[in-house]
């Protein structure tokens, strides 16, 4: 069953006879690959190979043996779950071996995973939670457009199921703003969810009316008609516009036992069946493809990072740690790499001072928490680096765009300001409370939370040198400049800006509940109490040495932060002190009621976390 | 300046004119309880005065002595920082006083909070992050409609800067796939945000094409045209199909010195200029109002519940967690009041054995988990009890809405499936790692982890009476049962299925770790190790007795979790143990890696949290 290999690869003038050929043995692959995994989707895999197909013998411009060209074009598999035809088609490239294919897809330690990820070159985010490729897709876009002046294109391959998710529409309605005529949809409507029919089927013009009514091109086509979606592409990829190629398939097509048939998602087919399929399908192929080549030309080279001059402030000035975020942030936007991304808020998180020093590195998603986080990934992708903010409150919002970003692998720092009870009057729905454990369960992230100007300076300027995620948490009021300019602020350190060799107590706290531990120390102070207050500026990885000095030394600890009592400072200084074995007496102040409205102090004394309470607090382990 | 109190209140035959006074009054209101808290949003308040001035006068039934009233229509702000207007509506509808408008907005300890929420009789779901509003409203009226053949309708206000985020997008979806007639979005395009111009300033038109797009009519109307928004709403009510009405009006509308101003978005007036917006606005009214009645006649009666027969499972069969919740849940859908939402995804959580028992009672929101969630708390808001399911991991795309939920005390069940790497070859994307931290981090939560069937069943039956937000944790693959069927399972305790005198290590899992725990502890045994096991099937509240003894009476733990390291069962145990200052030797194994696909068994050993590990990790411990 098994065919010669042919004397030269498929190019950009290939026959549709051919392209029909390579349809079929990603098909053929798709159903082997997902058969001798044992699972996979082979069924969303076949509605969508002609399309692929097509893709990549005439119109995605990619040097296989330079995935890092950055003239090259991008592919995003927004419906991850189609991985075998991804994956089929980095073998038709050559770049993947049938063996691979078929002995390592979805096996452990492979880099054939069920879903895409980046250990692939030629992945350049993680999918497989749906509605976010197409998002990323924009962000890639945008980059290359308009931070390169690269000629690349993005195509991302969508299902029709996630047009469900809201965030695919905040990905148009972004595509269409900004025009991103580098920007190509190509939705695979081949009518069939997990559970059943989707809800427009093969409603094709509805999804082009509401592709249109987003500022996008919409183009219909038979997605199984190579001809027709040869000419659809050509069109989409004119530069004229963003476009979505909507185009009508049949899931399963190809394989007459399972096609437009329901029950058949996520299912690898039978063994019998896949042989059969095979042989339905014209048996194995050995075509290889070498599509068209990106243009020549060097990209437009980097301007070169100037010196980045951070703010000083003087020690006792009442500044907001949000405010000393978006100085530092204007400051570290020297270097050309940097970019920053808002939420409609900037004026709030500060982000206002970087559009102000460099608004062309400086993109507005308006209230899309998720577009931002996938624009900011997207952009991270083709090596810049973003910093993203918004209410602390609000990065839950795209709390699933940060958990995969994660899996992408992706190099970003978040701030998040507006955290806690302090805000004050605005009530909960405001306040972020939630925000640290959140970040905290990152995989491989990097937690930050200053306590004043210096600490919020030093620590926004180390974001851009950390890997991974890292987070920042903003205040909003202006509390008293504790350190001096030229302190450093180590990622996983602390400072100890109160300490003495009688302290029988130590106060820990982090933001506004520094100052309050400060405050409380002064208090106990009064009635002949010595406390030591730490500043656990570094909430992930945490200063284990010193919370454990500090344990031993005083034996006594009072945690306090502004934040549920679940996954935040308290629990991370906890964990650190009993991997070591420590369990000093621990008083673990936390918001575990529902706030409201009120003062930044009455809200802290409600919640019990401000300086009475800490001091209460002390004086009550120690007499213990 | 105070006009005299006219002799009866404004009803639905008030005229144009008398209309025009109250939407003065609302709009003076909003300027005198933002200036005398010296926070808020006035500018966001005038631009939809008018549109909230004939709403309540003509259009919005609503017995003001009884807003229990199951016939009343509902009012949702989702731009819930216009709360001035909103409170101003109140005082107007003689339910909130003057003094209470002007001397305790936004204070501490107040109900008219910043933005509004719940505690207030008239108000169903809390509001303040964006886009919410909507989502909340699909839910009411498909309760309303659906459930109870009630003649509510549903009136959302939205703000145009909001139209930005996609959960919009899925309410209006949403709202057009079920033809929700009762259904009225009002939004006030003031064109301005927070930071400037929105996306699509005035283009009501644009807002329109996007709106009939997604299956719903639109209406665009001058905002401050009283006879013309008259009849824009009397067409959105006339029952013949959801409906947006796009209200093109000003910014900061009657007070000249801020009207279509930037810079005012969120500030309040300074008393200055607030004495002459008063006086421009023609000073303090005391008008009152007194609009449609609801339509009168008793609700349908809910069907009385039958008995809820649980199912029974063999001690050793092998059976999926996820699977037991299925069958339970369609078991206790006996009850009436349980609704259940899925987001296509209801044959991996196995909510479909409640579809099918109950498809009446079963609402299917694809792959759109924000609105998923939304609809359940608007279920919620009208007493009904949804459980709302999907992949653990697709949960933290609905963390806002889960965060906002506690704000509203909305009670509903979660069950997050397809936890953790146990998975396999689906890989991360698909595995929910962040979970635990995310749930317990919610307000008032209760989180649940079951490790067989029976407990399972019992826990998901117990979730139907739980007060709060509550969230099971399934497991994909299927382990034997361990419980007799009789067993009980108190929320906030835990299970010690092995114990003797001579234990000298615990082992503490949940779900799948409490497999490997008991597979740990045969290991053990062979070395002649005696190991307790603990099952912690309830996550918050832990269970710190069982855990405390186990320390003090073995003197070491190993805890193991499939969930990243932060905010979990380790910190629970941590935090828990401090909490008494217990100390014990404690190792805690979680997921600290990037996992890819593999097989169960490989993952877990991976991952460090697999049989093999623990035991060594016990006899680490031991040895120590």
């Amino acid at each position: 069953m098994t065919a010669q290999a042919p004397t030269r690869p498929l190019g950009p003038d290939a026959g549709l006879d051919q392209v029909f050929e390579l349809a079929q043995q990603l098909r053929v692959d798709s159903v082997r690959a997902s058969t001798s995994a044992g699972s996979g989707h082979p069924t969303s895999s076949l509605s969508a190979a002609d399309l692929m197909a097509v893709l990549m013998t005439r119109h995605l411009r990619y040097d296989w043996d330079e995935p890092g060209n950055p003239a090259n074009d991008h592919l995003v598999f927004s419906k991850g779950h189609a991985s075998p035809l991804l994956y089929a088609m980095f073998r038709a490239a050559g770049v993947v071996g049938e063996d691979e294919l078929l002995t390592t897809y979805r096996r452990f330690g492979a880099r054939l995973e069920g879903h895409p990820t980046p250990v692939l070159p030629w992945v350049d985010v993680a999918t497989g939670s749906l509605g976010q490729g197409i998002a990323y897709a924009v962000g890639i876009a945008l980059a290359g457009r308009d931070l390169e002046a690269s000629p690349c294109r993005v195509w991302v391959l969508c299902g029709d199921s996630e047009m469900a998710e809201g965030s695919v529409w905040e990905a148009f309605d972004k595509a269409g703003r900004h025009r991103l005529a580098n920007f190509i949809a190509i939705v695979d409507v081949n009518r069939l969810g997990q559970c059943g029919p989707t809800e427009l089927g093969w409603d094709t013009e509805a999804y082009a009316r509401r592709v249109e009514a987003f500022g996008c091109r919409a183009i219909t086509v038979d997605g199984h008609d190579l001809e027709a979606v040869d000419r659809a592409l050509t069109v989409a990829a004119d530069g004229q516009g963003p476009t979505a190629v909507l185009a009508r398939t049949v899931k399963g097509r190809g394989v007459s036992e399972v096609a437009d048939q329901e029950g058949w998602h996520g299912k690898p087919l039978p063994a019998d069946l896949a042989d059969r399929a095979v042989a339905g399908l014209g048996g194995v192929r050995h075509l290889s493809v070498r599509g068209p080549r990106p243009p020549d030309g060097a990209p437009v080279p980097r301007p070169a990072a100037g010196p980045v001059e951070l703010p000083r402030y003087e020690l006792g000035e009442a500044v907001a740690t949000r405010s000393a975020f978006g100085k530092a942030l204007a400051a570290v936007g020297a270097r050309p790499e940097v970019v920053v991304l808002d939420a409609e808020v900037g004026n709030s998180t500060h982000t206002q001072d970087f559009e102000k020093a460099y608004p062309e590195r400086y993109f507005q998603t308006y209230i899309a928490e998720q577009q931002m986080i996938a624009a900011a990934v997207g952009m991270a992708a083709r090596g810049h680096r973003p910093y993203a903010a918004t209410f602390a409150a609000f990065l839950t919002r795209a709390h699933d765009f940060i958990r995969m970003a994660a899996v992408s692998r992706t190099t970003m720092a978040l701030c998040g300001s507006h955290c806690g009870v302090e805000i004050g009057a605005d009530g909960p729905s405001q306040m972020g409370l939630e925000d640290l454990a959140m970040m905290r369960a990152v995989h491989g992230s990097t937690v930050l939370y200053p306590g004043d100007a210096t600490s919020a300076t030093a620590l926004t300027a180390a974001m851009a040198d950390l890997p991974g995620i890292s987070y920042l948490r903003t205040t909003r009021g202006a509390y008293p400049v504790l350190y001096a300019p030229d302190e450093v602020f180590p990622v996983g350190g602390s400072k100890t800006p109160r300490r003495g060799d009688q302290d029988t107590v130590t106060l820990v706290g982090a933001g506004v509940t520094l100052h309050e531990c400060l405050a409380a120390a002064d208090l106990l102070a009064a009635d002949g109490i010595h406390a030591r207050v730490v500043d656990l500026y570094s909430v992930k990885p945490v200063d284990a040495g010193t919370l454990a000095r500090a344990a031993r030394e005083t034996g006594a600890l009072v945690v306090a932060e502004d934040h549920h009592p679940e996954g935040g400072i308290g629990e991370a200084v906890q964990s650190a002190l009993m991997a070591r074995r420590l369990a000093p007496a621990l008083a673990h102040l936390a918001v575990t009621g529902l706030p409201g409205s009120g003062t930044t102090a009455e809200l802290l004394d409600d919640a019990g976390i401000s300086r009475t309470h800490i001091a209460e607090a002390a004086r009550a382990l120690i007499q213990k």
